[in-house]
């Protein structure tokens, strides 16, 4: 089975990070990326609380959870970088969260654009070699995530290296970001 | 047995209420003040859903539930009277909201300072009479709550009137507010 | 407004007091009963669990509680009282529970029969005067049931009593439980 | 890694199965077990739910749930057929049980003693081949088990085979039980 390579994040500023982050720069481990918004209810009290617990429960070796804020509502109240510093101090969330990029044109920022996300939360799983695994909207059960999650741990590089070997050729990334192959190439 | 008299609120604004709400306008009915900040993790998961709660199980006639925005952190991210109404939209809070006023000289908002609270979640429950008859910071039972509540509807106005002849005259208030009788004089 | 006199409680054994409890013996108190089965997963999740918060919330001079196993199915199950009393210890339930008489003719035990309860769990609110003035089966929230009780507390034995003075004459026991008033005269 | 093999099950009956479940029945497929008991608090508010929930976040071909009722305690009010039938359908658990062998000589059911259990809930998870991967007493959270039990179906048989090939040898089982082999031959 072919896997569509994860689009490439497009951030103007990271948060609890020394430097910016790239996906290409993890390649080898396992990324969650959660998607909220600070002002988000189900952000709050469910998305980032389980984000929080992936980084407990899982070897940070192995699994690297991310934070990314795409505002598309209420920019005023939570769209500058003061916002969401002190909410997350408040809320003591320590793993690095990226500020999504606004585009020019429209209201979605440019990476919840590139992944057609539906709204906050959203939850990306990204395997080993860069490949977007999992996409949920929503709410989704701990057991499940774990099992998720394991499952891609258990990848071995060399294993996802071999299984992907083909697609990756046929993704192209430019500035912008990396385009996603159309549906027919990708089952 | 005497109560003091509360401190009248000192608001810049109200959200969900077409004009300025005071304590002396409430009189005869029995007050709730949720008093939070839109980051505080407290106020967010406990408080404010209670307070929630409490205007869903009395009736409206007998008590009437505010809440007040009490910023004394982080005034740049959540200062702002448009960060506010994004917070009650989307956490759906429609009782009336006021915004404590800012002083000049400290870092606490007046009514805040008033009340000598101690930080944020903290619930005033107010007497039908206008005396603050209860003040807790933090998380407390539903079920102590509930009773509280009721103890205080129970009280009929002519009794609380009767009751609380003598002490009313002795507040004294000024642009400061509204100052509370030595405890030597209140039990 | 005049209320109905709660029927006396038929029990066959009370654990956890040192002699058999009757409503009549409670005069002057707030009485609430807890009717629960110790198979019935909403008794244990939350029907007992409220209870023991009420023990907590309330001073024990104005409000009993008590429990009363009400066994209408899984007889052989549930219906030993050392099966009950492993289940009290357990869960570390301390209040006084009574065992509701089973009868020869139905299924369902007489004091269950004689409030016509749906089932279990079920809630029973007695005020100092021994009327019954709320029963309710399965849940409700505690904000509500604190208020109903501080609302019984706060009545005055006197009070109560001028209230209820001819009701109770109106009251008839018989060895099947004491009949409810019909509903025309209780209003 | 060598892992220990589990010792079998030692059951007087099973209830949700119209026969006798043994583990050398299951080879191939990841094995849950909770070790319950009806009257045990923390095993009908967190350890049942939680084996509900592992049968609908996997696939039945790989991940069996079993649950074992090992009574130590209150035998008359759990330790019979109809008590635990009657608890099984109230709480609507539709998952094989079996009801844990009582010895002649101690207090400790059979299966119980064998895997050296510290009480109830325990948590058993075993491998495709029959190992026992992992046990815990007491709760574990979601995201964790939801792991753990990946980790095991990730497992192909032919590699658990092969890596297990040595210390099946070693396992001695009669009638009492199958030893587990000393602490030092297994890391």
């Amino acid at each position: 089975m072919n896997f569509s390579p994860a689009p490439e994040l497009q951030t103007t500023l990271w948060l609890n990070s020394p430097k910016p982050i790239t996906l290409a720069g993890l390649r080898g481990r396992v990324v969650l990326i959660e998607v909220f918004q600070m002002l988000c209810p189900g952000c709050v009290s469910h998305g980032l609380p389980q984000a929080v617990r992936v980084t407990q429960a899982f070897n940070h070796d192995d699994v690297v959870v991310l934070g990314l804020h795409s505002v598309f509502e209420h920019h005023e109240a939570q769209g500058s970088r003061e916002a969401l510093s002190a909410f997350l101090h408040e809320y003591r969330i320590s793993f690095p969260v990226g500020i999504d990029e606004l585009s020019n044109a429209g209201r979605l920022p440019r990476t919840m654009a590139a992944y057609d996300m539906q709204g906050t939360p959203t939850m990306l799983l990204i395997d080993r070699e860069g490949h977007l695994r999992k996409q949920t909207f929503g709410q989704h059960p701990d057991l499940s995530l774990g099992a998720d999650i394991m499952a891609l741990v258990g990848e071995t590089q060399s294993a996802a290296r071999q299984r992907a070997a083909a697609p990756t050729e046929s993704v192209t990334c430019d500035d912008i970001g990396c385009s996603i192959p159309p549906t027919g190439s990708t089952g």
